[in-house]
């Protein structure tokens, strides 16, 4: 018996905060009944998060019988379980579902969850759980397996989807492509991965590595990106990702109209230029790693606009730009693929 | 009644991993009566690590009876106690002496150590223990107080040495310089700080952060580095540390003879060129963050080879250049108070 989502966004249900939501929708969309946020009943999750239809939002637990599953649907800075929701959690347990979260504050830890849960007899999961203890050795990574990283100038722009999109479509075109989750939304999504900014900071690095070697069986790795190096609250995040993971390549992801630095107002993010060559310049230390194409995130765009920055995009970098979710992700992925033949003929030759 | 310790470093004794027990020979002379390493029994510190003087090399925890701590003196890449070393570490709590580590294994996590502490009532501490959950706001720092980040082209290559000698250096001239201790070394000899490689990633800048402004009533802030950006597996951390101290100037530190990464070999360093303008970028992304000197460290050259370097490392950098151990921090301190008043004239004017 799979999973029935109820997704939890309780007062957070926009695309911003309810990030988790967005893509659970997304990308696992059978397995969501509803989003559960009593402020916002009764409208839709096209509505609110503009992904998922005629999904509903419910106003309470009772409304969605069959399902056994709530889901805390938002990823907030310092990953603390709203205390609003504490009742909402402690009912569900109650109606003998199992809970799934991926906030830094474990429900695990909580005394009032866990024995609720063991008197319910239902599972609690964190998913940025971790017992991570290796620190990397730049040893056993090879290049038949290509590497792409995705970055970005800001966080919450769209690596992830990014990454996803990419993977999905190698693989309808029958490539043996493989997602790397490096976030609790992407392992949600995925079923496997690692929370890096939940490991001990030391750790990081190896914890990529290891994934990574975990996975080089499939032809070509999309790992998802985190932060970025111009953040300066997860840049460090940002570049022992980088660094464990020793990709062959990059994708740059942005969203267009985001000028300042997420959270750090009025801190304002470089040029897309300045990021690019920053990343190149922190991922190419001791090998070349280029930008080998750029996704555009313009959902705040209309259509006209979009295609006025892509050409303006693509005339200043002379790389492939697309829209993952607007314009589909195959331009970029015909560049992986690109780009993965190079590699092999050098190799070759 | 202060620390008097015996410093535990069986069969490591040597300068490069037993740092910690250096470092608080160097620093707390005056506390340490002896090291515990039955391999090297009769021997003194200077022999072995070039610190110290007579201070001896004991055999057993009985040569010592008037101690009342045992401090573990090795660093290991991964933080793990030496198996070796457990019958040393309860038969020091047998004999009532509480015992100190700054391992990322941690002596209160072992059921055997804390049961066998509990019963003879001594304290077990671990340095690198943190409950740190804040991310970086980069709000509340000011000006007013200088904050000086050492960086280094690898690991362990004198980036707290540096610090430390320049802090007392400016302390002797009369200005309220502070050491800003950022791993277990460094908190163990300074009595504060926080061991930010044990940290959550997600939470290492706002926890340095955090610590600088704690100590921005200091007209000076030495703030030590950690790793490298140019080292796979810590760089992350070192990336951490920058964007959370957010320093004015930087003092990169190098040890003249390592070619390759630490633990990484055959990874060769980049140039001592590529290094600083890797950090200037990284430390200046939103506003400028110069290199104000460089810290050699000459400890395998002779005297007339040492110079050789100073006069070539000067000449190719135009920046004050010394050896803190052989040539005293003079340089480097005024060089530090020269670019705290360039600061206050930018202000001023």
């Amino acid at each position: 018996m799979g999973r029935r989502l109820v997704i939890l966004t309780e007062g957070y249900s926009n695309p911003h905060t309810a990030k988790t939501a967005s893509c659970l929708i997304r990308y696992r969309r059978e397995e969501v009944l509803a989003l559960l946020d009593s402020t916002q009943s009764g409208k839709t999750a096209q509505d609110l998060l503009g992904v998922g239809g005629t999904l509903p939002i419910v106003g309470s637990l009772a409304q969605v019988p069959e399902a056994n599953t709530l889901l805390l649907g938002i990823a907030p800075p310092g990953g603390k379980i709203p205390e609003a929701w504490r009742p909402v959690i402690l009912e569900a347990i109650d109606r003998g579902m199992n809970v799934m979260a991926g906030l830094h504050d474990f429900l695990t830890d909580d005394e009032e969850f866990v024995a609720a849960a063991r008197r319910r007899g239902v599972t609690l999961t964190d998913v940025r759980k971790n017992s991570e203890r290796d620190i990397a050795r730049c040893q056993g990574l090879h290049d038949e397996c290509l590497r792409v990283l995705t970055v970005g100038h800001d966080c919450s722009i769209g690596k992830m989807v990014t990454s996803v999109e990419i993977t999905e479509c190698l693989r309808r075109g029958g490539h043996d492509a493989k997602f790397i989750a490096t976030g609790q939304t992407g392992i949600m999504v995925e079923g496997d991965g690692c929370p890096i900014d939940r490991v001990i900071s030391d750790f990081v690095s190896g914890a990529v590595e290891k994934l990574v070697k975990a996975n080089q069986h499939h032809s070509v790795l999309l790992i998802e990106g985190q932060g970025s190096l111009v953040h300066p609250s997860y840049s460090g995040v940002t570049l022992s990702l980088m660094h464990g993971a020793a990709p062959h390549a990059l994708i740059l992801c942005y969203e267009v109209g985001r000028e300042f630095v997420t959270g750090l107002e009025p801190l304002r993010i470089p040029p897309l230029r300045k990021i690019k060559e920053l990343n190149e310049t922190m991922a190419g230390i001791f090998r070349p790693c280029p930008v080998i194409g750029i996704a555009m995130n313009s959902s705040k765009l209309d259509a006209a606009a979009a295609e006025s920055e892509l050409a303006r995009v693509r005339a200043e970098f002379n790389l492939p730009v697309c829209d993952v979710i607007r314009h589909g992700p195959d331009e970029l992925a015909r560049a992986v693929l690109a780009y993965k033949q190079q590699v092999a003929a050098k190799r070759a030759g």
